[in-house]
């Protein structure tokens, strides 16, 4: 198991690149941004223990505390400036990791527990409400954040403490005389702790993390044989009428993936961001126990099939998760509506940043293109969206619509703030997804995700091997290709395997094999061609082109995409427009223009020449329920310009928004 | 304001006629099948206040008992039988009338009360859960009952308890000291109170509707200057996280059509059935208080309103509304899927219902065939889709497309069972629907709405006025019309306006007048004309149609129409259908075939000859999430077969149904 989190480290980005532009921004602007915010917010002072007036605010959220989290995004913070500071030493940055570690060691209790909420708040309450508190989600970001913390300052400065939390939590939970047999309603604890016992390599922190995922949604759990949301929900006397808000009905444990054991789950279901930690933890556990293992056979069916149905049923063309803003996640099949007002579309920046995850470690366990295309297509549009240019301003929910109730615009904060440190810390270990490598004593096995400027450096037996792409991707579908192996010792055995992008129509390897090989969508360099052809070039050529979404969708649109970029349209570039483009039609066999851009970022936009040709005339169903069928264009004819999905709402505008445009 | 409920004893259908034949299986079936429905679930003994064992059970949908409708259960059922005794005298049904009346009689408490849950289960919580149980719902019923009861039997033996239990809401419910500044959560005693007050003439009921309308959604209502849900549920301890079933949120009055007062409502929301009761209850005020005074002045502008938003985006091709299950009603503008398994659809029978009670109040206060139009379309579909042919099995859900989750079927009764005997009722007094007739000294104008074979008969000073259609509507649209007036009296001066339906392309009049004068999509035919022509014929040819729903609710489909019917196809003309006509693709400009049959009942079916070219072919679509723009179709060729609406569940089958089939 290769953690992108550990393994970035080996790959340094090309100045000037799309992503070392991204990764400078967010280190320079984002980072300082977010730590005002900690600190505007109380969150920073968070652990010192003392009381906040926000703590006495009822929940915005039945019955979750709007502090509840405040662990997380700290520790977030933390993991993320540890990823940045070792490209470029900030000493304010620097400072205030220290200052925050010194807070947390000092908010650890004698017996090891360590949580804001459950100290200063209710502390007679610990882990009575697995099923809707933050608690164990937050232990798990503090074992992430000391885990990154201990990769940089190579210390234990952190990670002491959370060894000690995670032994109380080793003790508190399992299935032996009592131990709470729970687990936590926001997975995220069991990928830490496997993160956890890689580092560590021990057993406890490997069979915590395996307890959590096996028991889920048991409704035969514990002594009492009943489901244990069922257990501690009796036990704090609650009525089960009194529904948490982001329950549709009593006892809807969907929302948690634990209306019945993971194996039995047949289609994805509830909170986007909840199903893609969980299911990437059940990938990790596979991975870590063999995929051919009883556990492994066990597992990994389930998420070929959560994954099949999410992608193929349950996703945007952006890559953004989830339709339902009740339960912040997924709706029935299909139901991919673009915008409020059309019946719903959230697409959560953490949802696509937790699909890039999954896809991540499933390329690990299987390399198939179709995990690095979806990997690619949510880094490009619905992560990437989920940042404003400046990187100072963010997303929470990425509707590929715009309406009156909910228009595109970015904001500084969030009173849930899982998103914006989401993004930091994502950009902040981004090398680690562009490839992933396999070492063995004299020869390697490098695949190659994604493409950008950027060195992959590591050691095979004490001779490094260095592999260098150089592109101006997502704009150029170019890239050159340098392998350098074995200039220090002993030679090394490469082996490269590329993936061909399932958007490319066509693409060529120069100098050509004579045999191309490629496999589920990679294409395999020999160790010999490599040795033979040390610099050649992929080329994926890009063109702006028209798709649509599957037809059950009943979504009648088109949009514009170009390489691994979706496009959308802005009333910034469109003053004319009043209604979100909704009305507009687009005639899908306009001619595309590239017109290449400077400001205010380097982009390549679209222009399809008299592309709407005018409103849809729905003049016909006036004061009608049904009219004869027709389809009539109305007003004037525009051009229309498509720009990146990504960059939207950062250049003025009203915030009127759309991805796909009506044809006809 | 002349009441369908008492104008339709003017009416005589022909014998064998569309509707005679209809509401003989009403007579002759229906009403038997649900005396022994209320019998045997234990309604017909209720009013004995004898403990039923279903009032242990734990509601349905939290907090409202299942028992809880079980008076206006009854009270319906009455309210039909006494429709349909004036008919055909049927000892049975009477005698069974007649003891339930005295049941109801000895139920009643010595202060009036008359409510079998408040009586027998709850006696101390009279009147404290207005928003959500249906104690006033109940009452209103028992004065539906009542007045139907006193229109058939010419006695009081129901009505005067009634007026007993009346004079003591009139008590109970008010703005002064001591009164309960409340306002039930389903609206239906309101427009019961206006027709009261019709028969007694009594301003206190006049004033206890009026006080339930104005004071409706009131912010800041009684002494308190709040809500009075807020008020009352306050008083019952409630947590206001212990939601309704039917809550999505707290304070979600919206459903109840209380959310704000009804003058300030822009939208129409919420549970269908309750907004229909109440505007047809508001629009008898505006009738009763005048359109130009101050009353009809404030509301009427808000009626329209909502009227316009409900017919032009949120009604169904049917007629049905309401497209959201949990609460059973609207959801947002064109938000209109036609099944469950693609987002939702509900289109409750008893709202359809209601939209034919609010069409029916709108066309007396403005004749315009826009309501009338509505009026049709939900009877011939939406509302008559409601039972079986046999009369003996009812639906409550009116979806146009069937899913494995809800398949298309008839049930023989319901736990809530409103629908069932509300189309009793409904087919009792449907001659009150075909007109309406403004008689003054020596004139008289009728309007005629709905076409079918009957005769209209009432008296001018003395003298009959018999109006009689002959047709074969809705498989034919030629009308003959014969007029005789004066004949035993002094003459009539007789005006006719008759509907020129919406749907009709083309229509004649012969002998034709020489200046056709159409207002509003009605024919005014004057009193000279009809004089020197009492026998003419209105022609509106029908022939099958292709329609489509409006573009913006994102329904690639089209239906076939004829007339005032709605088709549908089903899997019993079409075997080989597996996936409930969800992917099979509909060629629109197939020639469409008319096949009168006869079995199981007479109708024109529809064939459209290789109408289904194959199934919507997705294979580009396979693992990805957009293709190309194409539109490919599989399989084999086949010919649709096309049958009305309101015919489906009849005649065997899987369950398999669609009334929108896609178009490419």
């Amino acid at each position: 198991m290769d953690y992108p989190q550990e393994s970035f480290a080996a790959t340094k980005f090309a100045p000037g690149s799309f992503w070392d532009s991204r990764r400078e921004v967010v280190r320079a602007q984002t980072l300082q941004h977010q730590l005002q915010m900690l600190k505007r917010t109380g969150r920073y002072d968070a652990f010192k223990l003392k009381w906040h007036p926000c703590y006495s605010e009822p929940p915005t959220s039945y019955p979750v505390p709007n502090h509840q989290f405040w662990d997380s995004d700290v520790a977030k913070w933390i993991e993320g400036a540890c990823y940045l500071l070792m490209d470029h030493f900030d000493p304010e940055i620097d400072a205030a990791v220290k200052e925050l570690v010194q807070m947390i060691r000092e908010a650890q209790q004698p017996d090891g527990y360590l949580n804001i909420h459950y100290t200063v708040v209710e502390p007679e309450k610990r882990f009575t409400n697995l099923r809707d508190m933050h608690e164990l989600y937050n232990a798990g970001h503090l074992i992430e954040g000391a885990l990154a913390h201990y990769h940089y300052y190579k210390n234990d400065e952190l990670l002491s403490p959370i060894l000690k939390y995670v032994d109380l939590l080793v003790t508190t939970f399992g299935a032996q005389d009592g131990q709470i047999p729970g687990y936590p309603g926001h997975p995220e604890i069991e990928l830490a702790l496997l993160r956890l016992y890689k580092v560590t390599g021990k057993p406890k922190h490997l069979k915590l993390a395996q307890f959590f995922i096996e028991e889920r949604g048991n409704p035969q759990g514990g002594k009492e044989k009943r489901h244990y949301y069922d257990v501690e929900a009796e036990a704090r006397g609650e009525n089960e009428h009194m529904l948490p808000g982001y329950f549709p009905a009593a006892r809807s444990y969907w929302y948690q993936q634990a209306h019945e054991p993971i194996v039995d789950q047949q289609t994805i279901e509830g909170h986007s961001v909840r199903a893609m930690y969980l299911l990437t933890a059940v990938t990790d556990l596979v991975h870590i126990s063999k995929p051919d293992s009883e556990v492994g056979m066990k597992y990994l069916p389930a998420v070929h099939r959560l994954w099949s149905n999410m992608v193929e049923k349950k996703s945007y063309a952006t890559g953004g998760i989830g339709s339902m803003k009740k339960w912040e996640g997924f709706g029935i099949d299909y139901f991919l509506p673009q915008s409020t007002d059309e019946g719903g579309c959230y697409a959560e920046t953490c949802a696509a940043i937790g699909v890039m995850m999954l896809a991540e470690r499933l390329l690990q366990i299987e390399l198939n293109s179709d995990y690095a295309d979806m990997m690619e297509l949510c880094l490009y549009n619905a992560v990437l969206t989920g940042m404003s240019l400046d990187g100072k301003a963010f997303t929470y929910v990425n509707q590929l619509g715009s309406s009156d109730q909910d228009i595109s615009q970015r904001h500084e904060w969030f009173q849930v703030a899982c998103c914006p440190p989401n993004v930091t810390r994502t950009l902040g270990f981004l090398g680690g997804y562009l490839w992933t490598r396999h070492v063995m004593e004299q020869s390697a096995i490098v695949n190659v995700h994604l493409y950008t400027s950027a060195t992959l450096s590591f050691e095979v037996s004490g001779s490094t091997v260095e592999i260098e792409q150089k592109t101006n991707w997502p704009w150029d579908g170019d890239v050159e290709f340098a392998v350098r192996t074995g200039k220090d010792g002993p030679p090394v055995d490469l082996q490269l395997r590329l993936r061909i992008p399932g958007w490319a129509t066509s693409w060529e390897i120069t100098p050509r094999p004579d045999q191309l090989d490629v496999r589920n969508g990679y294409l395999y360099l020999t160790a010999e061609w490599l040795k033979r052809n040390p610099q050649f070039r992929l080329s994926c050529p890009m063109q702006p082109r028209v798709a649509q979404p599957h037809p059950m969708t009943l979504q009648p649109v088109a949009y514009v995409t170009r390489g691994p970029i979706v496009y959308c349209v802005e009333d910034v570039d469109h003053p004319w427009e009043h209604n979100h483009f909704k009305s507009i039609v687009f005639d899908a066999t306009a001619p595309l223009r590239e017109e290449s851009r400077s400001q205010p970022d380097s982009y390549v936009a679209i222009i399809a020449e008299n592309g709407a040709p005018g409103e849809l005339d729905t003049s016909a169903w006036n004061k009608r329920i049904v009219a004869e069928p027709q389809t009539k264009v109305t007003g004037e004819c525009h051009d229309l310009c498509f720009i990146p999905y990504y960059l939207r709402a950062n250049r003025g505008g009203r915030g009127q928004m759309r991805v796909g445009l009506r044809v006809v």
